[in-house]
């Protein structure tokens, strides 16, 4: 008998499985890792889920199946929700409420219900599902032993949370594991990024220029890969360290102001709001591409831009053309929702075999230290966070080193020096 | 009437004062900073040095000059030493103990002669001058506040004295600021490793396959440039997070052993000994080129080397051809010696402005929290380093964004999400 | 009234209006050269095009007709005909013979037709039409003042026509424009086989070793970008001088046979056939991914695979597994056919204007020189290839310099040396 | 006995002779061909040379011997003249004429006793032999078989020569071999140039403005490579063709009265005069760097600089601070000649060992072929060229493919198209 759901159409589960099974292929580090949860290290343990509802996302799901967790889920951007994906993990045993293309209405009433399920363990992506379960209080939150989040921005809403006192049991910020913050951010959201605009315009890159704003981790694989397509790269920040790296990885950096003027494609990845503004877009060149890789779609002034356009129509999926009062035009993508999940189909599965098994580690390592990890948005272990990366290597069949037992002595002493 | 010294010729000191200009011409960073300090607050305080006599060194010994101290001087590498630059600096009203050259013997009677000096504050490169005032002990080590460390190397050692409980004063570890190992090992070692290997060999880098043994910041400043010139890059790593950033750089990640077959370049970046064994050379192609980019000369096995050879004679300066057993011959570069100061000279002067920003910082921070900060190896406050990344985009005329109020505020906020 | 045709739907036309007016904005080198063709210089002029039907050519067709020329046109490639198009240009006054998917027998039944339009000049893409001209003969033959080729693989069959006395009018080798082979058969074709391999499999580049088989202009564009997105290129070769630069450029040269043993992506681009076996793909590794960047299928042996398979499946759309005798199984791509027509749009429009500009000045140059150039397959005079480029830039707002008459007569002179 | 000659020192002979050792190593292509010249198929030739004297050139020049030539040769760059080398030469039975630093009246002189050595063939360097031995005219000019030529500018000459009916026997442009314009003028020149940059300056390159002047093989390889060591590019042109190129390798191009303003570092690679005037420099901010990477030193208005600075002095060898009436100055390096020969030691052995196959082949082909050659600048036949390809791929150890006969028969047929 299925558990309780809701999602567009059960006959889709067939298609769903044959998707996971090709995700499958290429998270063979997170496969291998199920294949060692034969005694089930968490059953019992109730887990509530607020993720992009994708095929990569279903590999993670089946291995905390496989460990004995029971799940609810819902997903974390209405967009992103692959109908086939939710009705196959209804299948396979998990309260999934989650479709394509919801009203807002409709995310907070999905949350509203994994919420009910009174989770033992969160794992957030934007940090909604961890601000519910507190809003919601009582038994509910009493319940609760802690929890991760997978994004920048989410880790910013916890960070500020435990500032002010208001965060009631320990988040792993999974986010910043440093194989998340590579593989994904960095490499993950270059490739994807890119993908998604080459998608959405079929523009050319070479020659063009590119403004990435911002330079954390994200703009720095945005940059890399947009390089590596030929274009001349752009970088605006408002952090000095970020600005001097993008300077001496040889590009140009500049305020947003002179950058509007020289861009022909913008790329936003700052988890902040209004980091393109609308008066910025009035000064931009006619044709100009705005798109979005960060996880809210703040980061460009969306709203603002509806304000004062005089004209817009969708040219192609995806591509929505904006007349400005100037009579200049600019193409919006995705309608300045996350660009590799709007316009592209997010990260590659490997990349996400990495980020999940973060989930994973963290997940255990919430529940194997209950009561004893402190109440705050907190780091996973990094030994843990080195498995992951041995794991990755194992999957990808490269070999590297092991220090000698001399090698390691030497690393531990001190006296050794000018001369041996 | 010059303080105590001993350097080469006190006629070197024109010539000195002429590269120092020079250099002072690419530090406008550390230049302006120095002008900043007309309240001279280091005064009466005594530090000592143990640095490469440099003419980037002479920048920052002048600024700490400038700023009051006094200074007491010794070269942390024999073949670094610019006797120019030492005579120069005693000009300056420095004792100044270092010549080009010297013997292992002369070395340790300069360090003791700094140690004599009984200074406040310590810089030092290697972490000799720090073991050897602890070795002294005493009123001289009493006297210390506290100093810093500026290479991988010394870092290594000074925690593993912390570990032991050996350290008994407050080091920090201006190795690890953002901005040093982002400008110095990164992009620095990248740019004079690669300067070296081109100046003692001549040799082609294009479709070459260039071994980075060790992936940290060094060794993936020195890969990036290798690829830059058009190499084949291969890396060897002990450490599974770093393999797997090589790997997902798009290069071939293997252990040392096959390397050694498959390389015809060798650049050790590990901070260990050994890197680069005996056994392992002898499996080398015939012509292959061993070079150093640690602070120490074990990385390779020298005197593994040197035992098995049948002959040897220097080919080029700082270019020896060692033949095997096997009747092949490698040439070994600069004796193994740290690649960039003895092929090359050293970093660029620019490089160094945000390295020794780093030493100012830390020395005003010690002497401003005298007996406040913990006697452990510890980091520099990460607002004094953005502050010489600040530093160092003003002197390069990059101009970057503030954030606005409102971005300001988003940042801190948490309960901004799914819909604003 | 509308001129003879066969296409899909004649309401397509509107959103195929839609699509042209948005190449239209890329193609601006092309749409600025149509501006000055108001004095209709091909009036009384009849075209027949084999090329893609597709929103790009659709510009081309259109500059065409302003110039004041009729137009039979059918699609070189059954997949890569957009039915929006096609009915669009019936509508602009084209006879169009061209529906998506169509079959080979209608194909040749198109061609057919469009070689009853008994033309004055030909634009062909791959040959077929030049060789149905030939092979229909008699007046039709006789009709043809001469034409252009687009492909590497239609300037081969067209040197060998030409070699054997088989080819009876003069054919401009477009393909073979500096302009196009940089533009299109190097950016163009590099990005949009990259984009066609992550839109048809989602697989992430980072760290995957992409053999490039045939290092010719496309081979190389695609060898920049898979390194632009981090891959490990392997590249292999049958000719000396590219193999060569393959190596110099710090890729791996080998053989197919090893290469077929480390590579995970394959993309073929070598204008000849079986460039990878089916013995060679039956060494592969599991998971491997079988590509063709070339004009015709016949690059990878896909008749041989069929063959040996034990099954086969779409496991997204354009990707095929097939399993092999071993177990083992490889994904193809759209069928072997064309990369980036059949998994992703086809060049970028403004490269398709560079492009197009080739045709352009070829079927001006022929026309104006009618009954003067040599019966061979021969190229565009250089100045006019020049012309496109300024063109291009001109749209692109690059500004360059002029020679001074004094650079212009030193250019010139052969006595100025040593000593001027 | 040794045949007449001009050089420093005959002791210098044997340190002359280890360096051309070192030299062989690396130019394994060549030493190769050397071992198949038994039969001396050059006996009785007289070879007048006009090259850089350096430990490569006497590789070739070895070569030539050993195919049974007399040579007399002089070295087309006083500066680049190594003396050791010259007199190696001489002892091995070479009438050489070069000393490093000599007059340009020493050059001349030099040159005058080449010519009178009554050559069967030249090898020229710069044109300057060939325009001697015309202006000789004769019975010196009659004996002239023909030649080859090894640089841009050479070439130009020679064109113009030409055009001009001045051009008196057959000359071979080696310059324009594919495989030397791919592996001297482009990855040679480019690492060439910029470890001349390094050694002059020690200067960062990173985050540097870097204005390449010409985008010709040589100014694309140093763009290639600044870009490799972490600049930002900047191109000018006054082809439209190449502009074009450096725009879509992501390049900035601009005319040079606005690169002028915004360059760190400029490089003229352009075989023109006054690439970059004296005005132009007078708008470049202080610290500019001047360098010339073509054969003559017009490329830099140095007349011009000299006219109106006000003061200039060496900072370094080869770098001369020169300051403007603005009171701002810039570095010249090199005093504008040949930057990689003055600043650096020229190509390495590896390149030149292409390069030097090419004036092999001419040689022979033009022996092979006295009196059938057009009286013209001509190029090397391409399967000669391609055979020099094949010869550096085997010293490489690089492996690759043949074509099957089925493909052979596939590249020579055309009736093969849309269906096999």
């Amino acid at each position: 008998m299925l558990p309780p759901h809701e999602v567009k159409d059960m006959a889709l589960a067939v298609k769903g499985r044959e998707l996971i099974e090709l995700a499958e292929r290429n998270m063979q580090a997170l496969v291998t890792y199920r294949s060692r949860l034969a005694d089930k290290p968490l059953t019992g343990k109730r887990i509530a889920v607020n993720l992009h509802v994708t095929k990569e996302t279903a590999v993670l799901i089946k291995t905390l199946v496989a460990a004995g967790a029971e799940i609810a889920m819902t997903g974390c951007n209405a967009f992103s929700t692959q109908d086939e994906i939710a009705a196959a993990l209804v299948d396979e045993g998990c309260s999934v409420f989650a479709t394509h293309g919801c009203s807002n209405e409709q995310f907070h009433k999905y949350i509203a219900k994994v919420v009910d399920f009174k989770p033992h363990i969160l794992i957030d992506d934007g940090c909604d599902l961890t601000v519910a379960v507190h809003a919601k209080g009582g038994e509910t939150l009493a319940n609760v032993i802690g929890g991760c989040e997978q994004t920048t921005s989410g880790v910013i809403r916890l960070r500020n949370m435990a500032r002010d006192g208001a965060l009631k049991f320990p988040m792993i910020a999974t986010n910043d594991n440093k194989t998340k913050a590579l593989v994904d951010n960095y490499y993950g959201t270059g490739q994807s990024c890119l993908d998604g605009i080459m998608r959405a315009t079929t523009f050319f890159i070479a020659g063009k220029t590119v403004v990435c704003v911002g330079y954390g981790w994200c703009g720095k694989g945005i940059a890399m890969r947009a390089k590596g397509l030929g274009a001349q790269v752009v970088v605006t920040e408002t952090h000095p360290f970020a600005a001097l790296q993008a300077a001496y990885d040889g590009f140009r950096v500049m305020p947003m102001d002179e950058a509007a003027k020289v861009g022909d494609m913008f790329i936003t990845a700052t988890g902040n709001k209004h980091a393109i503004s609308v008066e910025q877009i009035q000064t931009m060149k006619g044709g100009a591409v705005l798109s979005n890789a960060g996880q809210f779609v703040y980061e460009i002034d969306v709203d603002g831009l509806n304000k004062v356009k005089t004209a817009s129509r969708e040219v192609r999926p995806n591509m929505e053309e904006i007349t400005l009062p100037s009579g200049r035009s600019v193409y919006l993508l995705g309608g300045g929702n996350l660009l590799n999940l709007t316009c592209a189909e997010g990260h590659p599965s490997e990349v996400m075999a990495t980020s999940f098994l973060g989930q994973m580690k963290a997940v255990e390592h919430v529940f194997g230290h209950a009561g004893k990890l402190p109440v705050d948005c907190i780091n996973l272990p990094e030994e843990l966070d080195d498995e992951i990366a041995a794991l990755q290597l194992a999957a990808m069949g490269v070999k590297y080193d092991t220090m000698t037992p001399e090698q390691e002595a030497y690393m531990k002493s001190w006296k050794e020096g000018h001369d041996l």
